[in-house]
């Protein structure tokens, strides 16, 4: 599997430290349908990690020091309660971000994928959030700003599938299939937050 | 307000019967501040609702009768607990389902707007879901299939957006903002699902 870094702190995608995923192999594939999830949009998400592979640290450059820092509301969740920067976890939890855009477009959708999308989901919630690093920070992300998060990652994601000179029409199959793995990632991102005991209130 | 019938049963719109939202104003600025909402989003849902008002029928005949009915997964919510067709709860709620599209587009985001957004949630859910029409079905609908159908939403719209003859450019520029308003939507839905006591476990 491709890797943005030999070395990714926290990445623990595979390793035995990774639950298994409380969401079913059957729940996985009804979800699938419900997003329209096709056997194109996979031949087009492995186009789009082709495309995507030597941009991943420009394009998390430009969500996160390009978008979400200039959102205080949002900027407070890589910061420590006073308000201060924490330059260490905002490194390594973005080079974990870049490793994901090639995971969402690159690793087949099974069972190691499901666990660690579990895995992510926790790591955004009072559950896991800051343990991986070892920091100070926010308790948990709501799942709110997660959801309405996407939007901006959709739509800015758009010009670096085109970056490398495709056609308009293969670019809309990449965005597409892109746009429906989102949603199927957010879908089982949902889970812990709506599951009553885990995560209550954090909304 | 433009209405796609005269009398919708059960749309309860502005009605003192709609409870105020639990979400603040405020929560819904950050919201919209989140999923990069813009003056030219609300200018182009606008001219969206223009050109998506004379097909609000087809639209939601294509979303239920020629998606979700193929989908027994998520058929099985507009049915009878044994899997029988509920002709009447079908109609009634696919004719609420118009009015969203123009009230998606058209409407402000204000007070009313919100406690509405909550009305719609909550009617998916096992607090209020077969109320209003009186009927015995499924219990709620899972959050994660209304995430994972807004891709779908998202993708079947365009062709309805460019049907009017507007600019490829104008066509991008309404299906991005409503993509957004979408989104919006989603985390405002998510609310009761998430909170502790609402409706735990319909994830
Ligand atoms: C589209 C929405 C989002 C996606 C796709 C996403 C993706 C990710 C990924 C892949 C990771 C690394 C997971 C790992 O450890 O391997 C991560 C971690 C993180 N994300 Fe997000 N995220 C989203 C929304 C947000 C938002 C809105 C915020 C806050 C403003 C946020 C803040 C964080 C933080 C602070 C971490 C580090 C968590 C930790 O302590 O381990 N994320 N995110
Ligand atoms: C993009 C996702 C969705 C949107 C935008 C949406 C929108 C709506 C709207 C606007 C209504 C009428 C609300 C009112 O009473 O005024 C409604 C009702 C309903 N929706 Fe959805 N919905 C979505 C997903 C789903 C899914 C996936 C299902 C099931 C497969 C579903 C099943 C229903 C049912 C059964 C009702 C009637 C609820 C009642 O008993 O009052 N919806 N929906």
């Amino acid at each position: 599997m491709k890797r943005v870094a030999e070395y990714i702190h926290g990445y623990t995608y595979g390793s035995p430290d990774v639950a298994k995923s409380q969401v079913s192999q059957r729940e996985l594939e009804d979800l699938k349908v419900s997003v329209g999830f096709t056997d194109e949009d996979q031949r087009y998400l492995l186009l789009a990690g082709e495309v995507l592979a030597d941009q991943t640290r420009r394009i998390v450059e430009h969500w996160r020091s390009g978008i979400i820092a200039g959102i205080p509301n949002l900027a407070r969740h890589s910061r420590s309660p006073e308000g201060d920067a924490l330059p260490d976890y905002l490194a390594k939890s973005n080079l974990r971000f870049e490793q994901w855009i090639l995971d969402t477009c690159l690793r087949p959708y099974d069972q190691e994928w499901l666990n660690y999308q579990q895995e992510i989901a926790l790591r955004h919630t009072s559950q896991k959030k800051n343990k991986v690093d070892g920091v100070q920070s926010t308790p948990f992300v709501p799942l709110r700003d997660i959801i309405a998060f996407v939007a901006v990652i959709n739509e800015t994601i758009r010009p670096y599938l085109s970056a490398k000179g495709h056609s308009a029409e293969d670019v809309d199959k990449m965005h597409r299939a892109w746009c429906k793995s989102l949603q199927l990632q957010l879908a089982l991102w949902a889970r812990p937050y709506a599951t009553s005991g885990q995560t209550p209130n954090e909304w």
